[in-house]
């Protein structure tokens, strides 16, 4: 039998994933400094607690959580998830439980897109998210920022441009917090403007929030979901999904979302036909976690290991870069994101980087197909030693400047 | 915001699960005696064994496996059922693990699938499939089964007779062991018949193989993937996914696939868009529970557990039914299905049955869409007590009795 034809449309034109060929063709480099993934460091995983959770969830609830679980996600979770995130009034019905964000955002996406419609997003944008839209058959916009967060002028016109052509647009991708990649975080007062403007609009916001629990500096400030709920009269119009993969760990894949009751039962109609549940296991395993009281001070203890690593970078990038070179200088997260002179292309210097020994993810990957910048790149700081990031950023800047020379 | 007009295609088309209103409109009746789950009885959940290789794995591993895994599933994982299978010469790259059977099944729908496009499937199916393939906008045939199998001859004149009218049919989905809902295992020699068939007519096949293990009685027939891969030089035309949720426990949610290694390539693709990665943890444990030999006592142990409910429900059907009345007798699997006088409606049944204090899937539900059957329905025999099933059987053949005279 010969596939090649057989498949549908969006396999055939799937695109493979640029990030991991080049992640690929960096393997077996001795030597190689690479801030290129955006995986949390193993040393904050809470080994001790999970192990003995696990254990006695298994023990104690075994005959429960072996067995199939609810579409919708474990009830005694989302109860906790409540208790924890301190909602009045929200409802285990507007909550779903997904195996990890990325899972959430293709429910999410599936509920509302038709080929063809539109979705847009802050420009650069998380690339899982990219592909998974593009999958699916969506035409995807991106939409500039500035140190505030998404440009809102140029949101509006771009809605009122595709409108005018006939678009059908959808929603709105947004991670207002330390944002992957380039590491900004909305302000408030930009926050409580886009949901206005999206308001006034009637566009729906899809918020993926998986970094704002790690922040190092200054307090937290609230989600667009939690926004609209308290400012904006109990608005429907966002749908928050928060991911687990940087509290605890990203291979218990776990995730959840909260948003209207309507939104959610399609979700859940999609997770039946998809996953059927997520794992029951360690949504029981998360329970326990929360309801124990480990999950506060855990998120402590991972603030203080990471914000080492951050200033450590900022203070490299400081030492190291030329003055024509930009960064931005996130409160927390897991990322920092370079602006290289105007002329300068990040995919060409990724191809010299790999002789200097250190690597990164050129910024060209998180643009919309036909929207690339080249000019810019992304820089991880939670899986690298210091010694790893004073000899990786001080190879960068000599390899930097040695192009401007 | 008004989402309801906002809806992709799909969602709004897509159907509210009958079983679940069913079931749901069965529910806080005192003293009911249901045999409508596809449940396992929890007291084959291996426990102990979970709990201690959970809390090893996480102590040991866990530096590993609470970070990301790779899309395709764990390598390790792959390398202990390819023992366990005794397959030589199977590849890693000819196999996927995915978050229990469904989420396979889904990618590899997805790979194929153009809406409009044609699934076959035997007449009754698994009704979780059958939602699943309309979800992703397939047309689904159903072909009639005979006590041996899927009816070869109707297959074909149905491959004839859709391509004729131009039609794209992109596989047989297929459950040659115990099928759900049916109890039907596929004789070898069907089943060399039937990979012939689809050989001459270059259709895949899609092997779902929930159940092949427990089998209480006599040998077990080799799957069709092992068929072709022996006795059919190799070929290429069948992806079979194994679930583990009856044989550890579906709320581990944990399925493998074997198939084309390009195929497999295609579904690993959907899987980064849609899951990521399967939960690494569950993974690894499933991994131990294989490598330290766990395996074969332990389903000796379930089908030892298993087979005197199937006994009983078998002679309770023979003492209690009509001579009208037909049923199924597996020798594994979970189900048995039964045949009522061509004029009595199970979908009728159902509701009466309900004041006799018992009920069942009514038959009409395991049939693609405008092809349902009526006089039919399916008993599940691993859920319920001894009592129950002398109790149960005995109200529904005293109802059954009721409507003849």
């Amino acid at each position: 039998m010969d596939y090649t034809k057989e498949y549908s449309q969006p396999t055939q034109s799937m695109k493979s994933s640029l990030i991991r060929e080049l992640v690929a063709s960096t393997r077996n480099i001795p030597g190689l400094i690479s801030f290129a993934g955006g995986f949390p460091s193993p040393s904050t995983f809470p080994k001790d607690i999970l192990s003995d959770l696990y254990s006695r969830v298994i023990i104690e609830e075994g005959m429960e959580v072996l067995q199939y679980g609810a579409s919708e996600g474990d009830r005694q979770l989302k109860e906790e998830l409540i208790k924890w995130e301190g909602y009045r009034g929200l409802t285990p019905e507007e909550m779903l439980i997904t195996v990890g964000a990325t899972n959430g955002i293709y429910y999410y996406a599936k509920t509302f897109i038709n080929p063809g419609d539109v979705i847009l997003c802050e420009a650069p944008s998380f690339l899982g998210s990219l592909v998974t839209f593009e999958a699916i058959g969506a035409e995807v916009h991106g939409i500039d920022m500035n140190g505030e967060g998404i440009d809102l002028e140029k949101l509006q016109s771009k809605i009122t441009e595709l409108r005018a052509a006939g678009k059908n647009i959808k929603f709105l991708y947004t991670i207002p917090d330390f944002q992957n990649p380039s590491g900004i975080s909305m302000t408030l007062q930009r926050r409580k403007d886009l949901i206005s403007l999206c308001e006034a609009s009637q566009l729906p916001i899809m918020e993926d929030n998986p970094y704002s629990r790690l922040r190092f500096l200054n307090k937290p400030i609230a989600t667009l979901y939690a926004i609209a709920r308290k400012d904006f009269n109990n608005s429907n119009l966002v749908t928050e999904i928060v991911s687990f993969s940087k509290i605890l760990g990203p291979g218990m894949r776990l995730a959840f979302v909260k948003g209207p009751a309507d939104v959610i039962s399609k979700m859940e109609s999609w997770q039946q036909k998809i996953n059927v549940t997520p794992d029951c296991v360690t949504q029981r395993v998360a329970t326990r976690f929360l309801e124990k009281g480990f999950m506060t001070p855990h998120i402590k203890t991972i603030c203080e290991f990471y914000k080492p690593f951050l200033n450590k970078m900022l203070s490299e990038l400081d030492k190291n870069m030329p003055s024509c070179v930009t960064w931005t200088k996130p409160e927390g997260g897991i990322f920092v994101w370079l602006w290289l002179p105007e002329n300068m292309s990040a995919d060409e210097l990724f191809v010299k980087a790999k002789d200097h020994k250190v690597t990164f993810i050129p910024g060209s990957k998180f643009y919309p197909t036909g929207q690339e910048k080249v000019n810019c790149l992304r820089l991880n700081f939670t899986f690298s030693s210091m010694q790893q990031i004073e000899e990786g950023i001080g190879r960068l800047g000599e390899l930097i400047r040695s192009q401007i020379d």
